[in-house]
């Protein structure tokens, strides 16, 4: 099977979210964390998910991974997750740690399940100790349903400055069976490449061990959670979490499987598109960009190369003033610690072609301006270093972006 | 002689700018590359001056960049050097060298020596051909002289989004004789360490081999302009020049010279004082951010957590905000790629501790807005993994910022 083939048999599903995969249940409700809004959320599945998790790479991790460590890496399986938004539980010291234990601890009882069975997220400020009593209410009144204001309940339960929920759903027929993967996520600031203060859930039916749920996932972060950027902060949270009920009777899946890549691929696609959202809807932001880099030695470096330059605040700047500016996307590169020849880059937004061969090209200004208007702006990098390609998404920079943080404790 | 004793014996010179040391002159002029703004400038000494120069670490340099190389590598001295705002001369392909040549060539042939006695150096936007009909024009119309006029006409020349020029001097007496530095430089955006959208011209008196004075450059720039960030953009553009005419009639200094110490301590003085200037003066900046790291195994491990926090959008913005977020200070640490204890960390907004060994300390959020609320504001971070410290300087983020970069073709 090719990959063109492979993508071909992905199925994007219709408002899928986090329920479109048999056998999960979910809430969100107001436990006052976060003024009057959702921010206490859960994912339940009767029947035991392998699980498989990738976390924030800041040496500065908050209590919650902690905790969802200790629950993921024991056996592998989970019931759910219990998230709050409104306070991350980070740089808490002692009494964050055992809130987080004690959260994980109250949910698995409302559930009557093992403690180590149930992972623990949360999302918020920094440096402030959770409101336990809220807490407890909020898990008390908890009623986990499979309908679609259950899966809406939860994506609201775990925004902080999000504008918009964030959710998708795609399936595809393995061993005859129809395998579904649906994902719900958060993000807005502090997001950058090695996860950032992004939350990511994402739920399937597929048989799948554990060990082979995180080879997949490992290998698709890279190139989607990874690869997206709002302002080069990365959260002390960010935590990815796959859960896999096996509902859906395939056989079990892995590298061996002769529809591996079809179960990478759905996952793969779940993970982009939650990670373009995020991207979006960055603070402040009004656009989406995507840094396309062509004809790198390996894709590490294209991805290296569109990274930096969908981070550069003069890039991100010039594309909320839809300004050709293709001088700042040239200079960010050379300061990727990339090494390329200057004299053969080529760059174009979209189509339109503005540097070529390291040459500046004449254009139309009226044509790229109408182009940057968009609300998404596609900027294609062409090297000749070799034949490895890389993506990276992010945003522009805002006034807003501006606002939201010079005056939010976050 | 000890570092105190060292710091003692420098003396700022009130007013003082690249002309306080012996035997140079300066011109600025308007050429018309800058709307009606001061654009074309020029530095001379009728005695040569061993040079020393370092330059943007970006993989893509600009002409000029290449030419001033060329002149400095030469025999490692100069009668002066040529500046132009407006056009950066930069991503010009083959064209843009010969224009950077040509003008070298035209300022060499006004003051009668030869073109490798002549640098060149161009700020403004990348991409766009030298207009060297109003270049030629400008460099005719040169007319260096000693005065205060002339200096302040030079700092004008090569500010681009600058607000306020920028000079400093210091004296101290070596060998009997008063040696003196002065400097002036311009910033504003794309400012990140290994230098920045920043120019920096050093004019002393002393006697000192080019090789020697290279050496001191060298050191003192990792410690001062390296250690400044506005954007986290760096330019194709960047370099620091020093002008050594040996007019005071020291003996010539290296470090085996008794006062070589003082001599670097000269320099230092003059370059953190550009630095810092040019980071208050970051676009759209209203206060300058310092952050001083105590307690790292080395000094570039001090420092690459300092650069780290004080380029951090999230802590740019709270400063902004004047919040006391120090949970954003904390997480930008942990992503910095220094490995260091969380527990061990203590934070301080000047000496206002808000984080004691990793546990949050109850404060005055009073008094923290009132410090915040300064126009310079100082970071303070205690770790207990070594005895080696680090400053980084840099400004808060703010609508400004966004207003300059998303209209300005830079």
């Amino acid at each position: 099977m090719n990959t063109t083939q492979t993508v071909e048999m992905i199925k994007q599903v219709k408002d899928g979210n986090i329920l479109t995969p048999q056998g999960f249940k979910t809430d969100g409700v107001r436990a006052g964390l976060r003024y009057d809004k959702n921010d206490i959320g859960v994912i339940f599945t009767e029947k035991p998910a392998t699980s498989a998790a990738v976390y924030t790479k800041n040496v500065v991790q908050a209590a919650p991974i902690l905790v969802t460590k200790d629950s993921v890496e024991k056996e592998g399986k989970l019931h759910g997750i219990i998230v709050n938004s409104g306070c991350a539980n980070a740089v808490t010291g002692e009494q964050g740690l055992k809130d987080a234990y004690e959260m994980r601890k109250l949910v698995a009882e409302k559930f009557g399940v093992d403690e180590h069975l149930f992972a623990v997220a949360s999302t918020g400020v920094i440096g402030e100790l959770l409101n336990m009593e809220k807490v407890a209410k909020g898990i008390e009144i908890l009623n986990p349903t499979n309908t679609l204001d259950a899966a809406s309940n939860f994506e609201t339960a775990i925004m902080t400055t999000d504008l918009i929920p964030k959710h998708c759903a795609f399936e595809a027929i393995i061993d005859g069976k129809k395998v579904s993967i649906g994902g719900a996520a958060k993000g807005s600031g502090m997001i950058h490449p090695n996860m950032a203060t992004m939350l990511g859930f994402i739920t399937t039916d597929a048989v799948i061990d554990s060990t082979d749920l995180l080879v997949a996932l490992r290998e698709v972060t890279n190139d989607t959670f990874n690869q997206i950027t709002v302002d080069g902060d990365t959260s002390t949270n960010d935590m990815v979490l796959v859960l896999a009920n096996g509902e859906a009777g395939n056989e079990p899946l892995s590298s061996t499987h002769p529809e591996w890549s079809v179960f990478v691929e759905l996952l793969k696609q779940t993970s982009e598109t939650l990670a373009k959202k995020i991207a979006k809807d960055g603070e402040g932001a009004t656009k989406l960009i995507e840094v396309n880099v062509h004809g790198m030695g390996t894709k590490e470096e294209a991805q290296m190369l569109g990274k930096t330059v969908v981070g550069s605040s003069l890039v991100k700047t010039a594309a909320f003033g839809a300004d050709a500016n293709w001088g700042r996307i040239i200079a960010a590169m050379g300061r990727s610690g990339m090494s390329f020849n200057p004299k053969q880059v080529t760059i174009a937004f979209g189509d339109i072609v503005v540097l070529q061969d390291g040459e500046p090209v004449v254009f139309s200004e009226e044509e790229a301006l109408a182009y940057l208007q968009q609300d998404t702006i596609v900027i294609n990098v062409y090297l000749k270093e070799g034949t490895a390609s890389g993506t990276a998404w992010g945003c522009d920079l805002t006034y807003e972006y501006v606002k939201i943080n010079g005056s939010y404790r976050s």
